[in-house]
């Protein structure tokens, strides 16, 4: 019989998808490069040539049977390698090929992740804004999502109710940092008081508390700044990686989760991810892709566009009189809106083909996320219709 | 914390993945071509070249947005509408786009079909033999697998069984023709008879039986034959299809659900399936393959090559006495063992470096499997090897 629970589940379409058809809708009507869409996190700079380069190669090249047979079920030996060798270079945690586990991108990875370190019924906090698949990411493990509210000053952490809802059911904490949807990067304090409460938790409640850390946009940092490594900070730490946004390869389905060698049970944890696939259905990310990731760990994608973008866009809503933090990285920002209700905010905008994101869904009410992983061009030809919507709605 | 029930997994590790681990040791000893492993299901002829030349041609032709981005979470468009098309031609079903949902091979369309039509506590029936790891893929949906006793002696279905077990609580049944691991295709007889029983059981319990058809073997069958396909039997049918075999991709991981358009729901039903990727990490196949092989759908690689060892091997294990079933598909072979205790059997042979998988895994006792997808030069030097070990050890 049809299962009624995902059935259901249809009527709970995501806000940012429906938002997104609408952009395309509209597109059609108007010409797309009318429609000013913010609403869609899918990079708009190309992948590093060499990426495709040695996709060519290879498949010039390599027998079928070494490009397109089996990977291992932990992932391809050598991309295992390679990635450990990377992350130990750069970080300076001493990873091994066992720590590395292949996963098709960041959901992959913390669907793993998350089933790994809790028990059914164990609780997982994180932190608004959230992205809001979670929800959906832990509900399917059978442990509970739980959201410490916003710290909207700075949108780094509210370390005062995280301690009070750091009760003893939960089991993990899950982290994105640089943040979807605020662009803010976690500081070095916030890492710090996080990790040093964690472990004080630990002890006082005699268990482990994993720390998972969704990192897809690690290497989009702005400002020349290096964006603080979770697993530098805590042992017990998942670091659940993705290639979509630091290469472009969001359809590719690509990533990693990277073990502390510290944490408890690191040596099998990868091996009990392989356990975990057998359940779900994922049995490793594309051979092929693999092999060409293995080519490209310290190279990226063109990011000073989404630097530049994200320039305009605070300067000019700072000139508006919007509040808004400045993004640290990502190709997101997080502005308040000029109303309470950010639904009808961004509805209004909707008028002047201005597409944003109500900040509801991210656990967050009276905020809207823009993602401007868009051509400059169309950033700066938004510019004056953002001020005309503003001062048209807002101060007349 | 650590979750146990994963952890404990670990001690039960694949028979199939220990003795391919054997025979990769022994390998190292005394060269690989010495060994004769007949373990495991990975394809041993090349990809159909067409395959390489269209991803060639899109990484140097298509921007890397159409190439690289986001797809669906239905699967690409084009994909799904060449997929839909070429069903309907081959198989004179009206299949149509919105009933193909794209998936990561046949253990992704497993995973979303078996989600989609079971609640957890429900029973899903399978016929042995059975590729072992249906156990894990029902296990972690909630459902609870049985197992209908095998008919062993043609390996078609054991009718009277399966009446017995087809009681209220079952609401999905598992198939796979051609079978992985006897080799045997069901029948037009068995298919119809299978069919008229779940139509019958539907009306007397009042609800829907779903057929869930395992099909990666599709296009493998010998003697010019074709193979029945089970949705032309039966409206409730999901068929789960791989490009693993056919056009030996296992690597790639790709393939597809294509729902029967008068199933119940046949119209939400793939999108169904998109709620179900959310909660189970699983985010399309990749892009730049579900492209690739939109290009090779009635392209298969060379699978002459397994008719022949196919034929090599039954006419060598008939000669010296065993019991077997002549495979119709597949590049599997299931032979009955020379003494009771399939493992003692298997054991006895790796002494003369032959690796077969003995049945006991696949819910038979006193069988043994080979896997013939490998070189047939190989095959011809294993077979004096195969009969100097009957010799010695059954015929002294």
């Amino acid at each position: 019989m049809i299962n009624q629970q995902y059935k259901s589940m249809l009527q709970g379409k995501s806000v940012i998808r429906t938002l997104s058809e609408f952009a395309t809708a509209r597109g059609q009507e108007i010409g797309y490069d009318n429609v000013y869409d913010y609403t869609l996190g899918n990079p708009s700079v190309a992948v590093a040539g060499e990426y495709d380069e040695a996709i060519i190669e290879m498949h010039k090249t390599m027998s079928s049977r070494d490009l397109h047979g089996y990977s291992p079920s932990l992932g391809n030996t050598s991309a295992r390698e390679a990635v450990a060798a990377s992350l130990k270079k750069r970080f300076g945690i001493p990873y091994e090929t066992k720590h590395i586990f292949m996963t098709s991108g960041a959901a992959g990875a913390l669907a793993h992740a998350l089933r790994a370190v809790t028990e059914p019924g164990d609780t997982v906090l994180t932190f608004a804004p959230y992205f809001s698949e979670y929800n959906e990411y832990v509900r399917w493990t059978g442990a509970n999502l739980r959201v410490v509210p916003a710290n909207t000053i700075d949108f780094q952490i509210n370390i005062d109710e995280f301690e009070k809802m750091l009760t003893k059911d939960v089991t993990a904490v899950l982290i994105n940092t640089p943040n979807n949807p605020s662009g803010v990067v976690y500081s070095e304090e916030t890492m710090r008081t996080l990790t040093d409460i964690l472990r004080e938790k630990q002890v006082e409640y005699g268990h482990d508390i994993f720390l998972i850390s969704d990192e897809p946009y690690r290497e989009i940092a702005f400002d020349g700044k290096n964006v603080p490594y979770p697993s530098k900070y805590y042992d017990n730490t998942l670091s659940c990686y993705s290639f979509s946004k630091s290469l472009s390869l969001p359809g590719e389905r690509i990533g990693y989760v990277a073990v502390h060698p510290n944490s408890t049970d690191a040596d099998v944890m990868a091996v009990i991810m392989t356990q975990i696939s057998r359940g779900i259905g994922h049995n490793c990310p594309s051979s092929s892709v693999q092999l060409a990731v293995m080519k490209c760990l310290e190279l990226t994608s063109d990011m000073s566009v989404y630097e530049k973008n994200m320039n305009l866009i605070y300067d000019k809503l700072v000139e508006l009189g919007f509040e808004v933090v400045r993004p640290g990285g990502t190709f997101y920002i997080f502005p308040k809106a000029l109303e309470e209700d950010a639904v009808a905010f961004c509805n209004k905008a909707l008028k002047y083909d201005l597409i944003f994101v109500p900040s509801d869904g991210f656990g967050v009410k009276g905020y809207f996320r823009m993602a401007y992983c868009i051509d400059t061009d169309k950033v700066i030809r938004s510019l004056p219709v953002l001020e005309k919507f503003v001062r048209n709605e807002y101060k007349k």
